[in-house]
């Protein structure tokens, strides 16, 4: 294993203060281990957290920033982070119109969020979650009931926090989300596997002509163990794969994001986009928005994953509303 | 070799419909092989053009909008574009104020240009041209006679961009660019090698505990094949490298960039920022604005390079004005 790292166990340390030293905009709580903007929050707005393991940045740290989240509770890598992170945050960033969880499904997290919920309720801090679980590859997963949540995730922070930003109350804010949520599906192939730091060797073993499709953003198992394929085809199956859980109208208008996992070259990505771009046109479907790069990543795993939200008018409005997060920057 | 491609022999074409189809306020011009923004040129604006080989996005394409380039021209991957690209950009995008190529120190992108800029003069077409070689490693390369052109492309391209924007005439704009080149010097560091899809194989080889130090982002040899060591000792050769060749004044303001070849995860880029920023602490110099993630890349290279810019006022002002490019994004 060759890792720009200092000790295994000083990963998340070290990086939360290359955080704090890069980001001005950030304020992190070292000691807690909460990254927070800078500043103070404004009075009254509902106050957006998530979280989850390390290794998956620039979320969620990467999304902190005014029309994003509030906070972010970064967990070690790939381990949930502790509810007592989740309720620093909470104290930190509520204004008394209440905190909304963003929660991936994960067993672990949810777990903590929810203590942590319970936690925030007693001191007097209203509290909702909103649960994502939009990759349609497996039903349930190494460390999950359900579905896992992967991609997806971002589209939630980013629209529910543009509404928070504009001034919707918790109820709202809540309701935004989960209809993110509820309208995106996400399906992901992995070229290779990743190596966390503590293991110090790859997670699982992927023979040179094989792929894993369907795979979680910790390498959990997907659907099969296929050879290789060109893209045109793999665009295909992952579009298939989403088509099969969520058809779409006629004309229908879409944010589409394809994502790297962290080890792949932005120039697949971008092969991978065109063909999923034709993909969808020949199903008669509108992309109105997207994003091409590594944003929700599973350290140096080579891969993509293909996000599918289902739009509307609302939901276009939201996401071109300003961002200003190191990870995501428009409009500020 | 598993990537995200078709044929290896029609990446760039298959990438650059991936560009046309994310990427709105891009125009495509598939034929020619260039990147422009959409729409038509504000008269009188300077136009700035780069280019290079494929391979190390979003550098060029992605640099292309308001407050950056006007136009790219790609490369087949890891080689240079040839004239004819260059000059249909200049075409497509003089508006009689004059047109600045940025060119990256390589040999063939360098002749290439040279031979543009005579064809460009001929049909009228005002032009001048910057030479980027900030790479400190090493004097002459694999492909290059003097220093390599790397991560101070993207500085030049965000700053004379700005200053175009403003209204620079191509003097001015010409003169921008040169002094950041002459303040600004990289150096990078190779974990692993990296594939290009017409070889299929890495570009060369290191062994399971070795590092490249100083390494091109073609691969190229770099001053030394070291033992891996933890980031602390290895941003520490970096700030040195750099140092040794441009040591600061007490105090110096900077913008610092630690940006990651391809196939490193950014948890990794923000423990070396660390690293650096406490490593220049040391040495009294002042981070005034900082990048942390991939844009300057290497395909899946694992590494990651150092660029220190000495700033000014002026130079800061510039950096911090809009800009609107898929690949950086603030302010607009």
């Amino acid at each position: 294993m060759k890792k720009f790292i200092n000790d295994p166990e000083d990963v998340l340390r070290d990086a939360l203060a290359g955080v704090a030293a890069a980001h001005p905009t950030l304020a992190v709580d070292a000691a807690n281990r909460v990254i927070t903007r800078a500043g103070t929050a404004r009075p009254g707005k509902v106050a957006l957290i998530s979280g989850g393991g390390s290794g998956h940045e620039p979320l969620h740290g990467g999304f902190v920033g005014p029309g994003m989240l509030d906070a972010a509770c970064p967990g070690e890598v790939f381990t949930s982070p502790v509810p007592d992170q989740m309720l620093a945050a909470a104290k930190a960033v509520d204004t008394g119109a209440g905190v909304m969880f963003i929660v991936k499904n994960y067993t672990g997290d949810v777990m903590n969020f929810e203590l942590a919920a319970e936690l925030a309720a007693d001191e007097g801090i209203g509290v909702s979650t909103v649960l994502v679980d939009d990759d349609v590859a497996v039903q349930d997963s190494t460390w999950t009931a359900g579905r896992r949540g992967t991609g997806a995730t971002l589209l939630v922070e980013k629209i529910a926090g543009a509404l928070a930003e504009q001034g919707g109350d918790l109820a709202s804010v809540t309701e935004i989300g989960e209809r993110v949520n509820s309208r995106s599906r996400s399906f992901a192939i992995a070229l290779t596997s990743c190596t966390t730091p503590a293991a110090g060797k790859p997670g699982f073993d992927l023979p040179e002509d094989e792929i894993e499709v369907g795979v979680g953003i910790h390498g959990e198992p997907g659907r099969a163990r296929e050879k290789m394929r060109p893209a045109s085809e793999l665009a295909a199956a992952m579009v298939g794969a989403i088509w099969a859980d969520m058809p779409l109208p006629e004309a229908a208008e879409t944010i589409v994001m394809v994502n790297g996992l962290g080890g792949t070259p932005l120039i697949e990505l971008y092969v991978l986009f065109g063909e999923v771009a034709a993909r969808l046109a020949e199903r008669g479907v509108v992309i109105a928005r997207s994003l091409v790069g590594n944003y929700v990543t599973s350290l140096d795993m080579a891969g993509a994953s293909l996000t599918i939200c289902h739009a509307d008018p609302r939901l276009l409005e939201l996401w071109d509303a300003p961002v200003n997060a190191p990870g995501l920057r428009w409009g500020i």
